[in-house]
């Protein structure tokens, strides 16, 4: 394994991560940057110009996932895929995705470079990719486009996916002038290698600048109704009321108490809530809720799930409401390839850096994908006080920088076949 | 006081009131029809043409209230109006509002037609008004259009009041065309009469198809917002989170219980709840609720304000969020104007009823206009099973017809002076 070449191109970074964070930036207010929206499709755009004014083809596929392609090995060679995705949350972070997709992109132009002055021969072709609506902020389920790439979910059922103003995902790409495939996609790749910030303390409290992810924790996402009946606030009778908002209310406060008695070591939060009609003299008809529950154990998150279900119909049976259980999947712990694994843990070390094995809490699109039977891997670098989806989220320069260096080095040995051919292995 | 006259004419109701029922109507969806909306506007420019062929002379003042004049009694004389609102709640019922204004309008014809045939002489004015916003769906405080002719709110801050999506009602008057005040809008008239459905079941348990009310509960309306801080709902660790949701449930919950436990004979509703960003991955930051109390004491709403603040306080502790009381506003319970009552009264009698004298439990235009000092009364008929802002609302063509036929007659007797003068005090 060889960590020779360029430095890797910090400051090169830095200008095209400001450009792509002020897209969907509002001061004080972090970045909103929905997947699919215009503001999506304003930094998509910078993205592909970047990437073809440093020499790569691009391609699309029909669920807007964007390849930045480097042919370097020919149409028969295999691929190695970098990125993450530019999509934010609601008044979101910077760094968040965008730098995954960044910082692969400079890695790929420094590798570029190197490669045109002689410094290394690649065996792979390189794809930095952008993958849609990871954040799962505007359309449920997250991970849209890598699920779609991997072929965990059809492509007619992310497309028909509706927002919260009852937008389809089809017809929102179709907004930003995404309306089907374009260019020539590479097909599923050897190896895929995601840098993200940590959005949590685990690195920062054991003093490491590098995290590499053996594997994350199972998730738990129950999407729960309550349904009463609409009656006007001020003539009805109490007694005659069915409030979906009382029961909902009742839910998430017997979800709370349940899982901090009982389950204190899973991850739980209900973060997203519709009420309707939501109007303030309507008893509310439908409250619908979002409950998410992470942690290792898949079989505590069993029985803890069949308790806040049995908490969940008790509120509704004290308040004349009705349960509705409208989506409940278990996302399943997932082991990062042990091979890239390796790799990743021997070049950091190459570079100079002690690497922290570790666990990640959230899903992310590397996750998706090695869910889906595509070798991943993903590097972590530190979250300042671990605050994330936030506007304040923050990874210094020199974290950025030592995550750049890793990748760069990664993926210069997979590019050159160190994962394929077996001999890291 | 005469009785005498044109049969009410209820056909003609029917067929107007089936129009403009179908404004915003979805099958077994109600009829959704918000304040200054695309279907606000089809249901105006419908009343605006079913009254200007019918002789009156259509005024608009710049909030959007409508007024059908029939300048009867020249330039001097004083104004008799009787109306109700045109707008709905989301998914609401067909009568609710809508009826007033039909009925009223109805009425007017009646009058106009025996006017013409020599029936009767009138003293005064007659408009029939659509008042803009009543139900507070779309935009809060409810009452608007009539709270701005009475001058309880400047014109400009009603025109600057925001919808959920951030729209002002200026905006949203001006994109159904309104823009200002057009024709010469009546003064403050003598008396105005409103009739409406009950919305609960007082008239069909006493027995009674007519309602002289003779006042209001009063209202407590708080709005309240719990603040915490957006996070990653995954690697986020718990210890750290503050989530404005959670707090907001605690906050509903032990709002029931208190009013539940202690004030058991007051009304109470938390229907209007605002979630940001209500991504199901961010830990929410701001929740905001609208919390109403209703009840005949005002000393009792007081106290019991007093303690569910108390709660909502202690659900911010618990949570590490911050509470903000956003609104807290009192309605003083409302005495109908004793005269019109006794008017109203004497008149179903005449008529053939036998009238229930009632309380209001929710605000209604009359008692917008009564409290600001514009005498006036209000008619409740019945409701099947008290249904209000719900599909299956209904009234039935009777009690429709008993309530055309006296608030003709009341109508004829204010038209020929019987409250001005002094005749019937």
């Amino acid at each position: 394994m060889d960590n020779s070449g360029t430095v890797a191109d910090h400051d090169g970074l830095s200008a095209i991560f400001d450009r792509i964070s002020a897209i969907g930036a509002h001061s004080g207010q972090g970045v909103t940057r929905l997947a699919a929206s215009a503001e999506d499709g304003a930094a998509r755009a910078i993205f592909a110009e970047w990437m073809t004014r440093g020499g790569a083809r691009m391609a699309e596929d029909a669920v807007g996932n964007q390849f930045a392609c480097f042919d370097w090995a020919g149409e028969n060679a295999p691929w190695v895929f970098a990125g993450s995705h530019l999509d934010t949350q609601p008044r979101g972070g910077r760094f968040d995705g965008t730098l995954g997709v960044l910082s692969a992109g400079c890695a790929a132009l420094g590798l570029q470079a190197e490669k045109q002055a002689g410094g290394f021969k690649s065996a792979r072709n390189l794809a930095v990719v952008n993958w849609t609506n990871e954040e799962g902020a505007r359309y449920q389920p997250s991970l849209t486009g890598s699920a779609v790439f991997s072929g965990a979910l059809p492509l007619g059922e992310a497309l028909a996916l509706r927002d919260g103003a009852g937008i389809s995902l089809g017809d929102a790409l179709a907004g930003i002038g995404i309306v089907g495939e374009t260019g020539s996609v590479p097909p599923r790749p050897e190896a895929y290698v995601e840098l993200h910030v940590e959005q949590g303390r685990t690195l920062t409290e054991a003093g490491c600048r590098v995290g590499t992810v053996e594997g994350t924790w199972a998730a738990r996402k129950m999407t729960v109704r309550w349904i009463g009946r609409a009656a006007h606030t001020g003539p009805t009778p109490m007694a005659d009321r069915c409030d979906a908002l009382l029961a909902a209310a009742l839910g998430i406060a017997a979800f709370e108490a349940v899982m901090a008695e009982h389950y204190p070591r899973l991850h739980r939060s209900a973060a997203r809530l519709v009420v309707e009609p939501n109007s303030p003299n309507v008893v509310v008809e439908r409250a619908t809720v979002w409950f998410e529950l992470r942690g290792l154990d898949i079989s505590e998150l069993d029985r803890a799930g069949k308790a806040v279900l049995t908490a969940f119909e008790t509120a509704a049976v004290d308040t004349g409401t009705r349960l509705e259980v409208s989506a409940d999947a278990l996302r399943a712990p997932a082991g990062m390839d042990g091979g890239l694994v390796a790799i990743v843990d021997h070049t950091a070390r190459l570079c100079g850096f002690e690497p922290l094995a570790m666990r990640s809490v959230a899903g992310h699109d590397a996750v998706a994908l090695q869910n889906s039977g595509i070798p991943s891997a993903l590097i972590f670098i530190p979250s300042v006080d671990g605050i994330a989806h936030h506007p304040d989220e923050l990874t210094l320069a020199e974290d950025m920088q030592a995550g750049l260096t890793v990748l760069t080095a990664v993926l210069r040995h997979l590019a050159e076949g160190g994962y394929g051919n077996g001999q890291a292995r």
